[in-house]
């Protein structure tokens, strides 16, 4: 089965010549010819006859195994590569000697899985997931780690499985996350990511990787409109480290002595953030010794804003108690209203009590790159830190955070150790490119490679037209619920950013007078709901409680490859599921 | 040139029969065939001359640059899928309508950049980096984002102007980092886990991935050798993010009040580690609000190793200052010297002083899956938590780190927040395998695909084997220069885990006799060598002072694919670019 691969490798002959066999060894010529610096020669002498008769080299395996003459015409004699990977492992595989021609193979049969799959993602007919529940994946496969080794036949059979019972990520009918879809280009640069495996901790070792984040920081701070985009930053693994790094640099700029000293050197700081906003302030606050108890929540209205005057109330209330208020943390696009703070009104407070600003745009910072929707952002500039995630609202492949800092310089000393290990202060080159030290990582993942190019492919304008698009989206499916019967929205008005906030209100449900009996019925809805999607597999759409209202449909579109037809089939799909509850 | 693929796409003719044309468009039709669900004359009829005639479409597109007839005999009537990626956009791959092909096609293009690169990796022939300075990066290329974008032709230009100046990590001659080498199974799973784009947070949206990490933690607790392998754990992005969630359990461990309360509830909390321990157990002390100055460095040997006595003197010392000793980091393979501590008598310090006894494996964990070298982790079964990073020694694609938990439960209580829009608790399945909020981080990129194929590929003995290897190449290189001219060991004895160090004595160094000066000079020869070794693109070797030792060079040996050879080169080459200094 392995060796039937969906490229030409394997295929069977379809041309109108039947001894020439058209598949793989002409390919494999050409392309060995391709090769520059004598590589092509090799890979040729590789397949040769002579080379062949090594004992126990992957070519005599493949002897072994049955492979044919390729009748290629070309000088060089090659053999065919339809190579039986039932009898190959991962030893044959470079670095092996002459492992070339088995690594080729071996990756193009991976590539070979993953296109279909590719294509499948985006068409409509297919499952966005073929769900099974934990104990029937556990008992319908064998995942087991064993002392002994598995042929690479099994080894592409796995590959097959994990995809099998894959989410679709970029399904146009998946809705459940942040982060959806997937975008070609992205993928494409992350391949290549793997395939340079490298780290970003020092430009020695990823020269190019370092300078493009670079470029891509300074470009955001431009977009955020710091001075000649000025001011320092990193990528790190997600938006609530970046988060917690702003966290973290705030309470260092206040009382750098807390580096060495520890918060008991300093007075009890209090952090303040909407009570909408997400739980990474709380998570951060907990970790960096500060605790959840010093994280006031201030008030939002009823479309999920923070309200200013309630954040200076409780501003004057810690003062008052003597503690130091050190960081206000609004939110450019709440999880599940998608609300946007009111930024300037806020930035007004920190300037006045002097605290730190920082905006959580993880999710809405992305709208900043739409002449439309941008002046939701207004006062980000003001802020002296930005969380703004790539991989939610612009389909940026996961991972891809950003934490904006205007101050530059200030992450450095926050965070280093001067591991000499590591940053060598003699070393030949500008030094300033070695940002390892800034985070609190030591090894570092390259998540910028995926961004510059799909920056690159699409220019910020295809970024705006995409995330118009998705809002467009939204707005198209507020419009066609708002007055429809059997839906009743969370909150009134237009939604900000592509949050889309419901209840589904099932036949049964819609005269019953008791307020809590209907409540508690209601909150069963979504679950229910949402269960028998994953298990059609038909689509995927968020749920959740919020404060005293019971569980509600989110729903959120950031995946450029939805279309109207997508959001009129979400709603008729949950009123066909949910039509008997 | 982007249009002349590898691959068969473009492949000029080489068969006897040029009306045939043997290159892509049959291996299209074959390759459309065996796409299941009706994709297959989805593609076919896109391929066709009737649906290429809509303006604007991408097929369209492609006649208007001038693509041929294929000449194929299938009824299809397929086009040449010659595509000229100079009139294609981003926008023309999916989701866009009829992007199927073009999207193959881009992605088989950068495949087929990809390929050469890693066959070119372990070409000794090769440069392990083409180097350039910052400065000329930069003005040799143009690296800016712009409003607009670019054609699929700059794209994939792009990814081969980035390779061409990326580290060879891969490389048989690249020691310089405690990850190097690049496993091809490994990759093959890095690209699917891209495909797959998800999220680790819940079992909803990675169910294959889930439980996979779930498999290898408990595999990998098994193999420290807790009962039943029962515990917990998690990957995370790097050994000091593992590191510093060790310390942030400990600490909750032994004052659950702390997550609310913050650092004033709590007396002055001290952690142990090595002076010659990661930093990443400062950075984790300064980040949680503990401090540097709580950071007690316990003294080494002359090998690099804790000495227990000390330990205990410290924490009794601590103990005596009214401040709780909390946490002891033991080191595993420390990084210049390649030390392990002694685990089991730190172990009856821990048990002594009840305090939570953590080992950072990062480097060194990975010995445990040698019968020969595990003994060097003797008492790891009795730590409280273990860091350990299958991206080091295992030689798994960067990253891949785990930390692991004896007390089972103990991760989710410290770090829960119980975001309601992600773990809700009336969903239909078992929800202990929604892992995120045992988490820092909310998403979480997949990491454990990787490793587990890997180990599925190699079995546990494929791994020992390639453990061993590395270990018998130091100590041939230790034995190599241990008596020879020019070379003085910073340290006696065969090293413990692949880390050599030594100074390389230039001819003009060996007669000098005033110390200082003599130190002074020697301090200044690896830099240099270090600098010419990149400029050549040769090889790369770490270097580093320590302590009062001035600069010296750490030889390190994590890839799988150096051999004796390259052991030898590496010395020739020091000689050769040090010899006049």
């Amino acid at each position: 089965m392995a060796s039937q691969g969906f490229w030409p490798f394997g295929a069977e002959d379809g041309g109108d010549n039947s001894n020439q066999n058209p598949s793989a060894p002409r390919a494999w010529c050409q392309a060995a010819q391709k090769f520059t610096g004598g590589l092509g020669s090799k890979l040729c002498a590789l397949l040769s006859v002579g080379e062949g008769e090594k004992t126990g080299s992957p070519a005599r395996k493949q002897q072994e195994a049955g492979v044919e003459s390729c009748g290629c015409n070309k000088p060089c004699g090659c053999y065919k590569s339809n190579i039986d990977f039932s009898v190959l492992y991962s030893t044959d595989l470079l670095p092996a000697s002459e492992g070339e021609v088995a690594t080729l193979s071996f990756l193009q049969e991976v590539v070979d899985i993953l296109l279909p799959y590719i294509v499948q993602t985006f068409d409509r007919s297919t499952k966005v997931i073929d769900f099974r529940y934990p104990n029937e994946l556990l008992q319908e496969n064998n995942w087991e780690l064993s002392d002994n080794p598995e042929t690479l036949e099994d080894i592409l059979l796995n590959c097959r499985t994990s995809l099998k019972y894959a989410i679709k990520t970029g399904h146009p009918r998946y809705f459940n996350q942040l982060s959806t879809g997937l975008d070609m280009v992205g993928l494409a640069a992350d391949w290549l990511t793997s395939t340079a495996n490298t780290n970003m901790f020092t430009y020695e070792i990823a020269p190019v990787f370092v300078l493009l984040e670079h470029v891509t920081l300074k470009k955001m701070r431009e977009i955020i409109g710091w001075p000649d985009g000025k001011g320092d930053g990193i990528f790190s693994p997600g938006g609530s480290i970046s988060n917690m790094y702003a966290m973290l640099v705030a309470r260092y700029k206040m009382f750098p002595e807390v580096k060495e000293k520890g918060m008991s050197a300093v007075p009890r700081l209090i952090a303040f953030t909407s009570e909408h906003s997400h739980f990474s302030i709380k998570k951060g606050a907990a970790a960096l010794g500060i605790g959840t108890d010093s994280v006031v929540l201030v008030k939002v209205d009823e479309r999920g804003k923070m309200i200013p005057s309630d954040l200076e109330r409780r501003i004057i209330e810690a003062k008052q108690k003597g503690y130091v208020p050190f960081f206000v943390s609004a939110t450019a696009g709440t999880t599940v209203y998608g609300a946007f703070d009111p930024l300037i009104a806020i930035a007004d407070v920190c300037r006045k009590y002097k605290i730190w600003m920082h905006v959580d745009g993880a999710w809405g910072g992305s709208l900043i790159m739409s002449r439309k929707h941008r002046w939701k952002l207004n006062g980000i500039d003001r802020a002296n830190s930005v969380t703004w995630n790539p991989h939610k609202m612009m389909s940026v492949p996961l991972q891809c955070s950003a934490l904006l800092i205007r101050e530059e310089g200030l992450m450095q000393k926050c965070n280093q150790m001067h591991a000499c290990y590591l940053f060598q202060q003699d070393k030949h080159y500008d030094l300033s490119y070695d940002t390892g030290d800034k985070a609190l990582q030591c090894g570092r993942h390259v998540d910028i490679f995926k961004l510059w190019l799909m920056w690159r492919a699409k220019g910020t304008i295809g970024f705006e037209a995409q995330i118009d698009k998705c809002l467009e989206l939204s707005e198209y499916l507020y419009n066609k619920i708002k007055n429809r019967e059997g839906y009743e929205m969370i909150f009134d008005g237009k939604p900000q950013h592509t949050n889309v906030c419901f209840w589904y209100i099932p036949p049964s449900l819609r005269y019953v007078e008791d307020k809590d009996e209907r409540m508690k019925r209601l909150h069963k809805v979504a679950p229910v709901i949402k269960a028998r999607m994953m298990e059609y597999g038909t689509t995927m759409v968020s749920y959740q409680p919020q404060g005293d209202k019971v569980n509600f449909f989110r729903m959120v579109i950031s995946n450029p490859a939805a279309s109207f037809e997508d959001i009129d089939f979400l709603i008729e799909e949950i009123e066909r599921l949910g039509q008997d509850l």
